[in-house]
């Protein structure tokens, strides 16, 4: 970690991404047939690092780290849950949204990543609704601020405790001089499309609103007398689960802990390794291919549960990712390499195919998905190195097509029998990954070229060399191994001398072309203009407003509007 | 200005966006029949601020002021030209670009409005192909580096001379650690639907890309050896016009300088006032409506040209608005006001619907839609006030739909008889001014109530009173004489005490609901980008790559990846 970071509390090394509900702190997950109730009640002290409390139902990126663990559990594990209630553990407060102290001390590219993770984990929440039908109900009791309103929005149906003191609110910009960073802002009116004007006096309002108000200008769908609380909330968990067409068995597979060593230069799970060179400042990611066929059936599948190849290394892949993301910030360039045979990935892709209509076959597609988006906003720059022995086809195969750059060897190297290098494309490609802006990857790498994008549809399922695969677009450089080795030094040189910053930004335009979504969004416009605010002194100076906050003196603000 | 803003050069005390092409120092523009040449020959000596020299074609924001007036004057001047072809009237180079100079030692808040206007001068080019059959052929010899090749990429048609050194780069990466930020990255992969790993390789490639490679990665549309350049340039020309259906006179109508008087706090135009309190940090304009019905007559109309109402007001709000921008940065609001006749201004409207085909009603109405696209993405906050004797009709109430919010009052004041203020819906509002995102403001607005926008269609032509405007949902606050300076001084000096950096990020993401566009992307995620870039130490602090430039010493990064 960077020198200046902040120190981990209770001893941590590192901020890790792997939990279970019997270690969580901040959160209590319940389930019961068809319903599963996820209630916020937040340790003060059980801040991810020293110096703050996280009083009022706050947040920091552990606490985060839990809920997200849970939203996985729920698709996974418990594949007959339909609704999930949503709702604090505390008296008079939903939650106040991620701690201020926290974001005062951060470091910037902590507090970046940190909204980076919170808001996939928002975006989870719509996941399970629109593609599990796994849908959320809030119930927000007491006052939900900033980051606890922007929670409730992330679910799909906010019930409001008309008390005369339950509230919701983004007050952010008049009490921080900062934005609602984890959607809010698109949220409101993009997902509740309130009216602009509506959402101007809602989000420099710092005591938020209640009431008949809230219902009127669509910050909330239900307002409910604290007497009737427990029966209306009863009555729409019925109704979501009456609609929902969610039916998996009761129990669904364990996630288990991942099989995982940390090195000094090194992580290494089951099925995928991390080297980490900082000098160099690379980490090379590889995969290795399944060791057998694909499950004869969906209950040996079943059977495999957490070990069941795709699924395994699907998780271990995120986990790899966040532990870099979060604790190798000075890691510019991800290297994505495989290991095996390819033909046998491939034939992964065919069974999960086949098995669509499974309930776990489709949760393990669309982690996937998710997993794969979060390759694409990852700001490092990410690059594909095929070579003999290799394996990417198919799934893995996106990683070249999420990646900024591929280098594909063309031919033997002197001195190795392998065959050489492949790149197989299966009808996943085509389909199973859409990215944020609602696109396959392949689809839009070729927004120019459509009859490109059907050329290398009609070569599905097939071993495509590298000059084949150069041929029809599918790789950026494929060299012979006389250049191969100079090319790929010189390239990753020069790449680790440009600016963090320029290749962030650079990158950030160039992975998105085409359609934008709410997601594209929150990731591009919201997070790029919260990042610019986190760069201001009237944010994050000395006399910043988050530094002022609570001294009780104003902040000092440069008015100079840019 | 603010105190550490430069030095203006040659004498000036603002910067001032009228001109003309008799006082042009960097272009020239000669036109000949259905075809205008457009000749960047950027005068050295000529920068808009003291300090730097403008070598190698590069441009600061006063050479952008003389394009954007060439364009004006091509869409209203000179009707009958359908072609216009930009080039080089240097040996060896088409444009360097911004100067980096001027970049390096601006404060932040004039950078930030000098990409604004030259991404808005670069749409204007793209709008005139849109939406006037205007097209740009751009004739690149030499180099066309950053910022010059983003002006290429603005145009229809871009040829490269085949001379070996005639190239195409966007340096800004590798060069100086920030983002090519006049639309460049968007437009590779959306326009021109570069392939983002081709794109990837071109932004960070410092010489950039000449001959067949820039055809085969879609930057340029046509290759031409030296010998054959302008019997080329002459066949395309040629072509172009032959498909267009531009059909205006050859002579138009004259944009006669602007009448236009600075005060210390105010600026006066002919029907537009600007009254300045930079204690309060507000500017007040007041539009003021016709002092007569329409012409009888599109000749009527072409007759009074440049002082025919909707025309003259539509130039002089644009100079107001790009006046507070760019010289006045601690103006933190807005205040819309209108004062005259709503019945009269929606008389013209009327007007300008019956001649729409004519080519000078046309232009207007485009001219205006670009003043409101102005209006919409500048980042001071913008508020309507109707009260009585205000004309907020049609074309002139799309600012009430412009403005973050808007305050209406409610019936008569004490001792002022004239009637209480009236709101008018014309057809305009329901189609003619598109924003960025391609909707209506009206239809923006009402994104979650379709049905409010077709109650409000049903009532056009009709003189809302504030109760009705609130009901439908026009207006955000209808308040009582009792309420209304209470409420409103509440309001602004509660507006003025806020962050502007958190005013600016959250006005950017909540004016933008619906669909997002190129133009949206470009306004949005990569101004966003480039504002984050533009306060990051890697570019501008005093090791960073915009200081160090031409140093000779290389810049010093802080590698952690944000």
């Amino acid at each position: 970690m960077a020198e200046d970071a902040k120190k981990l509390a209770h001893g941590a090394v590192r901020i890790d991404f792997a939990t279970d509900p019997s270690r969580y702190r901040h959160w209590r997950l319940a389930v019961a047939d068809d319903t599963a109730s996820l209630t916020m009640d937040v340790d003060e002290e059980g801040g991810l690092f020293e110096g703050y409390q996280l009083k009022l139902n706050s947040y920091d990126l552990g606490v985060d780290i839990e809920l997200a663990d849970a939203l996985q559990r729920l698709r996974f594990e418990h594949p007959a849950v339909k609704v999930v209630v949503l709702r604090s553990g505390k008296p008079r407060v939903f939650c106040a949204g991620a701690n201020i102290r926290m974001l005062a001390v951060a470091d910037h590219a902590h507090k970046v990543n940190f909204c980076k993770f919170t808001n996939e984990t928002r975006n989870a929440m719509e996941d399970a609704a629109a593609f599990s039908d796994q849908h959320f109900l809030c119930v927000v009791t007491g006052t939900a601020a900033g980051g606890g309103y922007e929670l409730a929005l992330a679910t799909d149906h906010i019930m409001l405790v008309d008390d005369g003191t339950a509230s919701v609110s983004l007050p952010e910009v008049p009490l921080l001089a900062v934005l609602p960073g984890t959607g809010g802002l698109t949220r409101i009116v993009d997902k509740r499309k309130m009216r602009r004007d509506h959402a101007d006096v809602f989000c420099t309002t710092e005591e938020g609103i209640r009431g008949q108000r809230a219902i009127d200008w669509r910050l909330v769908d239900e307002l409910v007398p604290q007497s009737k609380l427990e029966e209306r909330v009863g009555a729409r968990v019925r109704a979501v689960a009456a609609k929902s067409h969610r039916s998996g068995p009761a129990r669904g597979i364990a996630l288990t802990p991942l099989d995982r060593r940390f090195g000094v230069h090194s992580v290494t799970y089951g099925f995928v390794a991390v080297e980490i060179d900082r000098t160099a400042r690379i980490a090379t990611i590889t995969l290795r291919g399944p060791e057998a066929p694909p499950s004869a059936s969906a209950a040996a599948m079943v059977e495999l549960g957490a070990g069941f190849w795709p699924l395994q290394v699907a998780r271990e892949l995120d986990d790899a990712i966040l532990h870099l993301r979060n604790n190798e910030f000075e890691i510019g360039t991800l290297l994505f390499k495989t290991a095996g045979d390819p033909a046998r990935v491939a034939s992964y892709d065919v069974f999960l195919a086949a098995q669509g209509a499974h309930w776990l076959a489709h949760e393990i597609r669309h982690l996937w998905k998710r997993v794969l988006k979060r390759i694409d906003v990852t700001s490092r720059t990410l690059v594909a190195v095929i070579e003999p022995g290799s394996c990417f086809a198919g799934t893995l195969a996106e990683l070249v097509f999420a990646a900024d750059r591929s280098y594909m060897l063309i031919g033997r190297r002197d001195g190795d029998n392998r065959p050489p290098a492949a790149l197989t494309l299966t009808a996943a490609n085509f389909g199973d990954y859409p990215m944020a802006n609602g696109l396959t990857r392949l689809a839009t790498r070729f927004l120019g070229e459509p009859d490109t994008l059907a050329t290398a549809g009609a070569r599905q399922d097939v071993a495509l060399d590298a000059k084949e695969a150069e041929t029809l677009g599918l790789v950026t450089f494929a060299l012979d191994d006389i250049d191969w080795a100079d090319e790929l030094r010189l390239f990753l040189e020069e790449r680790a001398s440009f600016s963090p910053d320029a290749l962030t930004g650079m990158e950030a335009n160039l992975r998105f072309a085409g359609p934008e979504t709410m997601e594209t969004k929150i990731f591009a416009r919201l997070t790029a203009w919260q990042n610019w605010i986190f760069q201001r002194p009237n944010a994050v100076g000395a006399d910043g407003a988050l530094r002022r906050y609570g001294s009780g003196e104003k902040p000092g603000f440069d008015w100079r509007r840019v």
